[in-house]
């Protein structure tokens, strides 16, 4: 994961054009996906699809010709979205145009401006400060123009319609965490999945641009929209962090109880809080009109560790085993979504004797009931059609997967039924 | 506030007679309250309007002709709603009619006996215990007859039909914080809303006796009663103390929510209780065949300061700048209430996009949204038509002001309309 | 009652036989106990009435003759429901069959085989070890032939139908808290119960093996069983700790608010859990088919204390101070139950005029309402109908028996009627 991480990072990913389509391309070689391409113009939602940017070179020379800021070197370098522009200026009126952060003299920010033109160069303070006066060379080399926005799509299809959303942002340029990492844990997330002989929910993967992308697959989908059962964004996955779910909009979908039950077995440090409408594509997921059951799973939360959104971001801040856990977190999430369910036991009426089917111990009295009879017994009286095993595995204290084999044990000795 | 205290402070109000009367037509200097009279006997629910109660002296003389006990100095000195007497009388006789604080040797009590045909005294203890032996001419120049007991109605017209009743007793005599502060911050409160150029609501402004006030007027006003949809009993609202803000019995009414919210966002120092049937006139606003949304706004409540009902509760107690607060805090639920409501957002698929329609900021990548912002994605997000301004103000841990303003600027841009 | 358990623990009870048959008989001498038989073979629900087990002698004899091991000085050193053998071995395989409790070397445990055919002995950790090896004689003289499962039922008719459940198990040999402790609070309480000159309720007192002798009962009973409206089962009711009470699956039953409210207003150490599928019968009496509101009361809980299923738990564990505490909380659950009711105020608009019925002091003003003049308030103001008299004393914070008086009076005064 780290090292597609790498591959992806020098890459100038944006809302659209060739850094995010090419992006894609390389995350083809990895998974089947599909690239989509939405034309600029398009109506999605109450949105239009921007024209496409795309740039070559942009960088401000001195008057001895010497890049005193170069795209180049890094890609955060230049306001995303700018408009071309090829002047000399003297650094007076260059100045606000570049955006620095005083509190972190030697990072460079990431700015951007889709939605309204503007042209601007994002660098780090010091070098600012040390700009003499005088003429500077004013290059962006870019183009606005009529194109499309590139977006991947990969379905795994499963025994059922129903769905699970795994989405993560794409459009990010010079920034690991926020969201390489995302990018990386659901690529290994979706060979995991394919990998497994069935699966019980159809898992389609958005590759997005922020915002706008969502829009315009949400535009698109209305027909799949209500098959979509639960989801997850992934976003800054990879740091040192412990981890942090935000609930969906719903507060107590089964995705949130599910990660909540997760977090609390690995004994991880993690944090959980509920829905704001603020942050990544659940946003868009979580619209009042879709209302969808989609959390958000991240390690250090957008906005909360010093380095986001700049570019202190980058690949030294994402660690090869925080991705590793991450991929484990997310993917027990979805080991208990597809084995959750309803029950109903067959035998009601006081305890079935488990003894002469072989499922409880033959000699009484000890102080302490095996974990497994336990479970058994868990699993029989709460199985009454409205008791799911994830809600009995949380009344019972149990990891779901307890919960799960003792009713597989009932189910195959025919006292429980599926409900 | 202060002075209108002051001013009510030496008459001898009652439940009934000329001291109440006389206080309501000096709040008409201010306001332009009407002062209703209901006829001793009148059958109100389950009581019956008592007889009508004056007095124009009432003293304790010793052998030689000095007043030990004289109502001339401090009205609570004779039991409130004595029958008349004039005797000459041993201590000993005397003594059973005159109530002390043993734990508060210098203190006054107030003393009533509504209901209940009795005469006595209420002394100081220091001063009790100084009596000599002997005889002692005994005097209550009071009358018990027919006649009315009165109350004050203000209704400041709103927009609607819909009220919010503000009450307050007016019955209690020479005892400042418990109820003239009361009745200082209602008539306060009364021109502030009559000054404003629209109000949603109607208001209505009670002063009246305890319990047979609000008896008598929820008796002859039970048309007005379904229209009441929030209410606030004010008292004990001038000493140094915290807020105290009892629940209506409901609990959760829109009145409780919004005071609540108030007073977190103040950061003053307050205490939010359960209802209990016991207090002022909330117990009758709240008996189960009214159950009104009306709460119960205090400082310190009744009972749990020493000066309670005694002389010590006097205008030193009360200070100007807590009326104040008190003022503006219920001027500020007030405001809640006024401008809370439930609305639809009209692009509820997706966020609508803010930026085209100047209400969302140009350049992206900083670490931290404006507030006005995230406000305007808060209203966006829960206006489902069932949540509530003040529920998402709520939701969003921001000031009832904040949401408010973004929704105005939404329904401005035509984004958002009335559910 | 610890007569009783003394009386009571050197029988050797098992799930049938004659130990538990002559239980049931001592009960008859106190309390008129109908003691049922269900025939082996018989079907109940998904279980079968096992064979009946009798046991005349049980030791394992060195070779000089000397019983190392002996069934006669202490019932549990046989494995109960063991088939019989008479066999000389040697230690080697003798050894197997020798149930030990490593950890507490002096004492003997419990341990049972009644579903699945085997032959075992129980014994101290240290008198084992102490075997020489060589051959032993190996005696357990019992039969397990066609027979009857015994238990003892007693009801004690009410006003009503609706039941009150008190359930004990009655199959432990030598263990004293666990469970003649229960057996004998309950025998004391039945005749409490069939003293009181009224009950509202009839009262249904099983003395049943565990699990196979609710099953059997609920098999039989399926009528009785809707009228079941409140239930305990009582067990491990004589040490010396705290109470602990098990609420029934359905968690807020009256029963369970009702055990809450008295331990709290004992002002006793106690704590109180969540239903869990393990531990007595009411693991039958919730299963899901049932759901009845059966809790189940302790002092300190099976399996929580060292002594649980050893000889330890003899009858110096009991204390005669603890069965009475048992008893007396037990007794005022029942009181509670009894009392409780909703109730509807006839005069719900504004508060009755309590004064002119005698019911509230006739001098007004002093900071605190008496108790009972406050509880009258309570019971006239949440008396819609919809909360019960308990309710209305949580809401309080009054113990039951203030508020029941106070509804007392009410309904003597014509102020409330039976919702």
């Amino acid at each position: 994961m780290h090292a597609l991480a790498t591959d992806l990072y020098p890459l100038c990913r944006s809302i659209t054009g060739d850094g995010l389509r090419e992006s894609l391309r390389r995350l083809q070689k990895l998974v089947p996906l599909e690239i989509c391409e939405v034309k600029s113009g398009t109506q999605v939602l109450d949105w239009t699809v921007p024209k496409e940017w795309n740039i070559r070179d942009a960088y401000v020379a001195d008057a001895k010709g010497r890049r005193v800021i170069d795209f180049n070197q890094l890609n955060l370098h230049v306001l995303n979205y700018s408009v071309p522009i090829r002047e000399k200026m003297p650094l007076a009126a260059l100045r606000p145009h570049i955006f620095t952060l005083p509190d972190h003299p030697d990072w460079v920010p990431y700015r951007t401006s889709y939605y309204s033109e503007a042209w601007g160069f994002c660098a780090a303070q010091r070098v600012v400060d040390a700009l003499p006066d005088g003429e500077y060379d004013v290059v962006i080399d870019s183009t606005l123009a009529p194109g499309s926005l590139s977006y991947g799509q990969l379905v795994i299809p499963g025994e059922t319609r129903d769905e699970v959303l795994l989405s993560c942002h794409s459009c990010h340029p010079a920034l690991a965490n926020d969201n390489l990492s995302g990018m990386a844990v659901a690529v290994a997330l979706a060979q995991q999945l394919a990998a497994q002989p069935r699966r019980r929910f159809t898992y389609r993967f958005l590759f997005i641009p922020g915002t706008i992308g969502s829009i315009c697959w949400l535009a698109s989908h209305e027909d799949v929209v209500p098959r979509i059962k639960h989801g997850l964004v992934l976003s800054c996955v990879g740091d040192a962090g412990g981890f942090n779910y935000k609930r969906s909009r719903r507060g107590d979908a089964p995705i949130d109880r599910a990660v909540a039950h997760v977090l609390r077995h690995m004994g991880v440090p993690h944090a959980i809080t509920d829905f704001v409408p603020y942050g990544y594509d659940e946003r868009q997921y979580c619209s009042p009109g879709f209302n969808l059951a989609v959390g958000c799973f991240m390690r250090t939360p957008n906005g909360k560790y010093p380095e986001y959104h700049t570019s202190a971001d980058n690949l030294s801040l994402v660690k090869p085993d925080a991705l590793e856990g991450s991929l484990a977190a997310v993917s027990a999430v979805l080991t208990v979504l597809e084995g959750d369910g309803c029950f109903r036991n067959l035998s009601p009426k006081g305890e079935p004797q488990l003894g002469k089917r072989g499922l409880y111990g033959a000699t009484g009295g000890a102080a302490q009931l095996p974990g497994f009879e336990f479970a058994l017994l868990w699993v029989l009286n709460f199985s009454d059609g409205s008791h799911s095993l994830l809600e009995i595995a949380e009344k019972a204290g149990m990891p779901f997967a307890q919960i799960r084999s003792a009713a597989d044990a009932l189910l195959a000795k025919g006292l429980l039924e599926a409900a």
